[in-house]
């Protein structure tokens, strides 16, 4: 059976002017994403802005999401925190609402640690969780500090199996993620730039966890169905086109303010500290990231 | 008026076989370190791996402290986390305990941000905690990646006059800490190494918050009391001997071996993921510092 594709999102958490979570606006976020064809949400990554929410704030946001009527089997929540009762707070909370797994970023304050030491820092989280956990490894080493290492993923899947789902790879280094898909076929291993789906696919990938899904879920799809089909040259050129943009731009004020622009509504625009709103800088830029990316189904 | 020099432990955080805190451990090695030389205590930074315990921990870490007779006006907890609502929930808990300050780390997880941005974060804390908090910032940029540069300690002391109280520099730069002190006379700025104790006091520092304090600091108040003496050079190096050691070898494990060493109790040496114990590598160094440290007075 060839592996299923899919698109989630990390999507992006607003905030009201008080800078709490904007909780209407996150679930009609997440169904305005999933009706433009994103096939499921990684909410709370790193795009989410997910290390600057609480773990209250997470849970409820999570809740809401779920509560509004998603599919919580369509949610790979992040639930990475750097210590672990956090950490299992919040994976224990994903599963018990029937989520299809976590995100989970190694503990990420202190550096130069070792593979056992990580492996122990997952295994204390999925020993205390149980086994209906599924934990999706989350490789992001230029924030974290701390890389998901080829012997570590073995490790975690000698020992736990296939509670051992799958693994985002943020490093942008293809041959990493190369490595990982031929090292470990059993896990869906993920892409963090759309304009790897056509080689991770290819090398038997799962699809694509990325921050321009917020903005370009429609192209993104477009790219993924029509794959080596007769548009194939015009679509990935489409999808490369917005990535390009934002990867010139402060990477999630952009974002946010992209969405503001799609959707007429300022609010999304916000963001936490220690981001600081995009305001009119690089309007243009965000203007013509929204003009390629196209129109937006209304959720 | 001379400033006060004055040396802050960072104290270890000890665990019990289950891995949970030991509280009465934690407690008597606070009164250990001030019997032995420490004028106070910064529980819960780098050393302590305040960065694996969950906000309810830190609290009732520091409770305990406090109800133990320990005088709060010794003590500065390390209280930054990646989300503000938890920053604020452990400074204003600190400072209504009657903790001297807080030492605060800039929100750590996102990278490359602004000044600005970390300008929003610190003031947003501040503005919730009230006038009655004290901020010792925390620039330790290998760690937590971001830096608290010169223009950002001037706006900060522009916008909060005396709630910005003082710095810990963990850079290991003398440059830097050199430079704060030139600029920012009015606060009082630690070095993280004892080994820059003279430099830092000749300067017009105010001593010291480092690690191998938790393992030497009769030694290291030696120093601080000796300084430019008959005995300086003699105090200077075994100061430096101890440091030298500790450098060569992982930090916190070792530091809490060490520990072990010194007071019989095996339970000092654990630490949380992703540390490793560090068992019986190292034997030979870790006794060695021992010895250079000498003997002890029990709390």
């Amino acid at each position: 059976m060839p592996r299923k594709i899919e698109l989630f999102v990390p999507a992006i958490t607003p905030f009201a002017a008080d800078l709490s979570v904007d909780t209407e606006r996150f679930v009609a976020n997440a169904h305005r994403l999933i009706a433009n064809g994103a096939h499921g949400l990684a909410p709370f990554g790193t795009t989410s802005e997910a290390n600057s929410l609480s773990v209250a704030e997470r849970m409820e946001a999570l809740d809401a999401l779920i509560d509004s009527g998603l599919d919580a089997s369509l949610l790979i929540p992040g639930t990475g925190c750097c210590n672990a009762a956090e950490t299992i707070a919040l994976s224990a909370h994903a599963t018990q609402r029937g989520c299809r797994g976590v995100l989970m970023l190694p503990p990420f304050y202190y550096k130069g640690v070792s593979d056992e030491g990580v492996f122990n820092a997952y295994a204390q989280v999925i020993e205390a969780v149980g086994p209906d956990l599924r934990v999706y490894l989350y490789h992001i080493p230029q924030m974290s500090g701390v890389a998901i290492t080829l012997p570590l993923i073995e490790r975690l899947i000698a020992r736990f199996g296939d509670q051992i789902a799958g693994l985002k790879d943020s490093s942008g280094k293809w041959d990493n993620t190369a490595a990982v898909i031929a090292a470990f076929p059993q896990i869906d291993t993920y892409s963090a730039s759309e304009s790897m789906i056509p080689q991770n696919i290819a090398a038997g990938g799962a699809g694509c966890i990325s921050a321009s899904l917020n903005v370009n879920p429609t192209g993104i799809r477009a790219l993924v169905d029509g794959l080596n089909g007769p548009n194939h040259d015009a679509l990935h050129a489409q999808v490369s086109a917005v990535r390009t943009i934002f990867e010139g731009i402060p990477l999630i004020p952009a974002i946010k303010a992209a969405i503001a622009a799609q959707t007429g509504e300022v609010d999304y625009a916000r963001v936490r500290p220690p981001f600081v709103d995009l305001g009119d800088a690089h309007a243009d830029a965000v203007a013509e990231a929204v003009r390629i990316a196209g129109p937006q189904r209304p959720s």
